[in-house]
């Protein structure tokens, strides 16, 4: 087992312990830095979890409350550098996003995320809808993948047009931000709150 | 099976369809208002599920991002009518409960939400600190169970001191807004991001 110095840089990091308990514990631990937390912590080294831990990556977090407070939008974009998080161009995409985000209502950032049940009943309710058209079984497939398609482009913010330029995508608009600085810009993560809904 | 007529509005509002047509999905799907807008949808009679549906209840979500953009929260805070809503003194507690979640860094709104493989960490933790101090088993299960508070004031929102007076807690700090309006006053959900971090 060879514990590395970027485990002993995070476990220290995340602790506060010294380089050699940290290093102690990682070996007891096999390497799990969440192990090794805990054990640094039952030896009473580690006073508790520091929850707070280190950024992995750069970027923004942003919100956008639609007027009224009813509606609300938390986002996180990433990129891979300080510097560009600070442009106001980096600034203005994210804050974009959020305001898409709250108007357009989606439910997650990317077709992988949907759950399968949710795709599965998607397809038997359009099914059902085109029943007694007596079409042919792949000419059904093809329009049930269709609608399928427009589902994801409904309830996926990356496939979303864009509300301020329905011409492109949220993707679109994403990958352009990348060409331009030249840095891997990931859309990571959004919630959503509706007044009284969950 | 009766159906409601309040089971009958909800529907229709969810799907645009007609009264009759809510009814016959409802006596259908056995009142459960989810089958019957699937049968509605199935039926190509609601176009598709109204996601934003109605707000239950009032109040404000409201949000608040610490100066850098790297934490931010989002939280929802509920009362009972819009009047209530709109006074200053509630925009002003839900503006202090967002600085309150992103400064503190709460994981949960209340103890109830802890999930019990943490709960059950935390208590070994303890208990493995304490070994070797030879105390009786009563005296050790309270030493536990006086450091698993302390822990849930710790990650439980409602339970922190609060910030800008921390005689009081959070849930005090509720507690006396509700006694003020009259309204039963509930901290519903927040979410935190930090940056580069699930």
């Amino acid at each position: 087992m060879t514990i590395t110095a970027e485990q002993v840089r995070q476990l220290r990091e995340q602790t506060g312990a010294g380089m050699m308990e940290c290093k102690k514990a990682l070996a007891e631990a096999s390497g799990d830095v969440g192990k090794a937390i805990d054990l640094l912590r039952k030896a009473g080294i580690a006073k508790a979890e520091n929850r707070s831990g280190r950024a992995a990556a750069e970027g923004l977090v942003e919100a956008y409350i639609h007027p009224g407070s009813r509606v609300g939008v938390l986002i996180e974009l990433n990129c891979e550098t300080d510097f560009v998080a600070r442009t106001p161009e980096f600034g203005q995409l994210v804050r974009d996003l959020a305001m898409q985000a709250a108007a357009a209502g989606a439910d997650y950032v990317r077709r992988e995320e949907v759950p399968v049940e949710r795709v599965a009943r998607e397809r038997e309710i359009f099914r059902a809808q085109l029943e007694g058209q007596n079409k042919p079984a792949n000419i059904l497939d093809k329009i049930v993948e269709g609608k399928l398609e427009k589902f994801y482009s409904e309830v996926c913010l990356l496939e979303q047009p864009f509300i301020k330029d329905d011409s492109i995508t949220v993707r679109d608009l994403i990958q352009a931000a990348s060409s331009k600085t030249g840095e891997n810009v990931v859309l990571k993560r959004f919630v959503r709150y509706l007044l009284g809904q969950d």
